[in-house]
């Protein structure tokens, strides 16, 4: 298996571009179709301030890495959620990496912000640890964005996440969330970041690959709360698909982007935002959820 | 398995309702699956007469069977396109069915119409079978119905059928398809009848199972010219994810149908049909493309 750029071995067999790669071959290519994406759906313009949010999993820090390496002014930003061992690995391999690569890492606690951490608040709360988490997470990484000036908030989303969420999307006509995936998330409001995903057009296996191949030593288990059986199963089904037919994977989700995607937002009514009177972060029913939750808190722990 | 409905022994089990039925019950359920879908999509009206598009098919020789059980006035229409045995066995089949059930049953040889049989046809046309044996039937359905004062032509797609060609469909972002695809074609010309798909909610395998419980002999070879192949990857994967949660499939079609199709339509320009100065029957691009390929035929062999 030779590399198609250069002819030295290659290491990499992309099957739906049908080429080998060499490893600076396919890290030239990785990085080019993560600026490739940054360009086709406007995500970044080179002089803004970027937090990353990071996970220490591959493709947070990956999005770091690449923008880092792309010449964006990119930071990190981690939870600790306090997930046991599962937060103090992540924690740990995110440090590192912000120590290896000079960058500059802000961490936040859960257990400073509301007084637990995360195990002890899915037990109060009625909401599953996925919903929990994922307020938690949105209304921290806008904060800390604004907090810090920075204009966007990039996650490491990648393709194989967002074709299984659409797809998953699409089986149900979900037409809410249909309306809001997107690999651009503009701020519509002054003290609401947009947010964006560089990696949306790398596959999860590239995305594997570019972490091997740059030494990035990332958190290979899964959170012990992850629901990720059904994800898990429509990645299978889309991997099936693009078995059979290569390129469709990035096909399905670039002319959905491109061609679908309107036709839904034009029917979406955007929510009207206003301050929440606790935090003065934007909500549309305050106060705001995290607020609630602390509210929650405070009342049955006092 | 005992029948839910009355205890007896079941002959099938329904996975995507959790229930089974004996034979009697079965059928009833199938027929009220039907007419549920009639009265869902307002598909067809008690007294208007319908001309039911009859290849010789398990789920042609259903629908025909089904709509006059359920007591809307079908009559049958056959195609025969001169593809050797395949064609010869199909023609019987459906002429057999029609004596059984008393049904007035039309038939028009391809040869007749423009001399000669599909397979010679398809050496000549530089279009696939399909694309060729499409239109030929689009324009004969309707120039029958027309010709017989029939409103509707109903069509035997089932739900696996509508719901592979949905996902490939969105797969590929076809807006085009994806706006014409519906249970219900409405006329929009006075010489264009309406098309209906009655079985567009009962799956391939209910449908088998109709056919054997009411000891419908159909065909049951595949066209020799079909791509199945794409069809057939396209329906396993929708039985993966039905088999995975059970409900799906049904519920994937209907919500487009209901929810999705519109977003699709509104985007969509009718395109305005002029008289082919040949035929007399509706045409985007006179003349239209069945009196071309006439034409062309005429050409080639005077």
């Amino acid at each position: 298996m030779k590399c198609k750029k250069c002819g030295e071995t290659a290491v990499i067999k992309l099957r739906s571009y049908n080429i080998s790669l060499c490893a600076p071959h396919f890290i030239e290519f990785f990085e080019r179709r993560v600026l490739g994406a940054i360009k086709r759906y406007k995500l970044l313009s080179p002089k803004e301030r970027i937090l990353v949010a990071v996970s220490g999993g591959k493709d947070s820090l990956n999005t770091w890495f690449a923008l880092k390496k792309l010449g964006f002014n990119a930071d990190g930003f981690h939870i600790d959620l306090g997930i046991g061992d599962y937060s103090r690995k992540s924690r740990e391999k995110a440090e590192k990496f912000a120590h290896e690569i000079k960058g500059n890492l802000v961490i936040v606690e859960l257990k400073d912000e509301v007084g637990y951490p995360l195990p002890s608040l899915i037990k109060r709360e009625r909401r599953t640890a996925c919903a929990l988490c994922g307020l938690i997470k949105r209304y921290l990484m806008n904060r800390e964005a604004l907090k810090g000036g920075y204009s966007a908030v990039a996650t490491g989303h990648n393709l194989d996440d967002e074709a299984a969420v659409l797809l998953s999307n699409l089986l149900n006509w979900n037409i809410g969330y249909l309306t809001r995936q997107s690999p651009l998330l503009p701020s519509w409001h002054p003290r609401l970041a947009k947010k964006v995903k560089p990696l949306c057009e790398v596959t999860e296996k590239e995305s594997a690959a570019y972490a091997l191949l740059n030494r990035i030593d990332y958190i290979h288990e899964e959170c012990p709360y992850s629901r990720r059986a059904t994800s898990l199963f429509y990645k299978d089904i889309i991997n099936q698909i693009e078995w059979r037919s290569p390129g469709s994977k990035i096909r399905f989700y670039r002319e959905f982007v491109t061609k679908g995607k309107h036709l839904f937002e034009e029917k979406h009514q955007e929510e009207t935002l206003v301050d929440c009177p606790e935090c003065g972060l934007p909500t549309t029913h305050p106060p705001c959820a995290f607020c609630r939750l602390k509210n929650r808190i405070k009342a049955e722990t006092s």
